[in-house]
């Protein structure tokens, strides 16, 4: 069994953020090597998502809509954890219901995708230097 | 390590639809041969999910009207995907709370369950083929 | 490829409880001898969710009014699913909402994780006996 493993490095401009990683990722696999196996790819930060759907302009919205509706960033007080002096307790619940990890098959040394799934970052408490991991394993 | 995939095909006959998928998914781990390992069980779409959950009707229909509330089809106006020509933005958000795929332990060359874990395709957008990847990988 | 599974037993005194498990994990970790794979952490029961989020206990407080406020325990007679005698049909959503699993990369023998992720077993419906399990697979 081979393992491969990398980190994709992110600072966006704005707080809130949704970029496609899927080429970062095809190029972390077709250097692994692994022709048969899995890929974890997972935000390494607990206020950011890794999730896999369309690359279009009005989805992103949409769902950026649909979070910022369900867990408001304001007011911050309405959050028990802003106590503590951050302001990101939404972020935290953003990130929870889009989920922390996608896991990809590989076949053939491919991302192993349906037409239109494409893997994308997203960031709730941007501004600042975050990480993902890609861990890459198989033969 | 070994590895083998096959695929589920899907056409529902309505637009939202919960088929319980436990049985093929147990199939070709057996096909597999692969006695301990993981099982990756994904939509291949990115308007359908692959979750665990208790086959039970009454649950089923109160999932299916708990993500109606939180992401309504209509008005389909009311999201921005939708002005492409498409109206399946609220599958895109459903399929995304309920989430893409599922991580299966492989023990004893079977899916080494809970005992009510029940692995279900959610079609969000159906009445056309769509399908479900399944990977396994171990040994 | 080698592989090994464990599993975590609990029991809350409330219905509603968050356990931060991460030592618990690593622990499997080490017992297994796998230095580069991949760890698998999932609920056994489907009332139950295994995530990763920040151990802060605003934010948990902030989680758990989220997810009560999204799918209430009561009033019990608003789920279908309750109609069979069962009072947790909302368990089931939020475990839904907040995800069965979590996947986690084992570098170097050790979880290889972001500087705040920690895995939490959530339980929706506690006061019994239940089960996460742990399957690690690598070299």
């Amino acid at each position: 069994m081979k393992s491969y493993r990398e980190y994709l490095v992110f600072n966006t401009k704005t707080k809130r953020d949704y970029i496609n990683i899927t080429q970062d990722v095809e190029e972390i696999v077709k250097k692994s090597g692994i022709q048969e196996g899995l890929c974890l790819v997972n935000a390494m930060h607990i206020t950011a998502s890794v999730h896999i759907n369309d690359d279009e302009k009005g989805l992103i919205h949409d769902i950026d809509e649909f979070l910022e509706t369900l867990a408001p960033h304001e007011p911050t007080s309405r959050y028990h954890h802003n106590r503590t002096g951050e302001d990101n307790a939404d972020a935290h619940i953003k990130r929870s219901v889009l989920g922390r990890e996608v896991v990809v098959a590989i076949t053939n040394g491919k991302l192993d995708f349906g037409p239109w799934e494409q893997i994308f970052y997203a960031e709730f408490d941007g501004q600042r230097t975050k990480r993902v991991l890609v861990k890459v394993i198989g033969e």
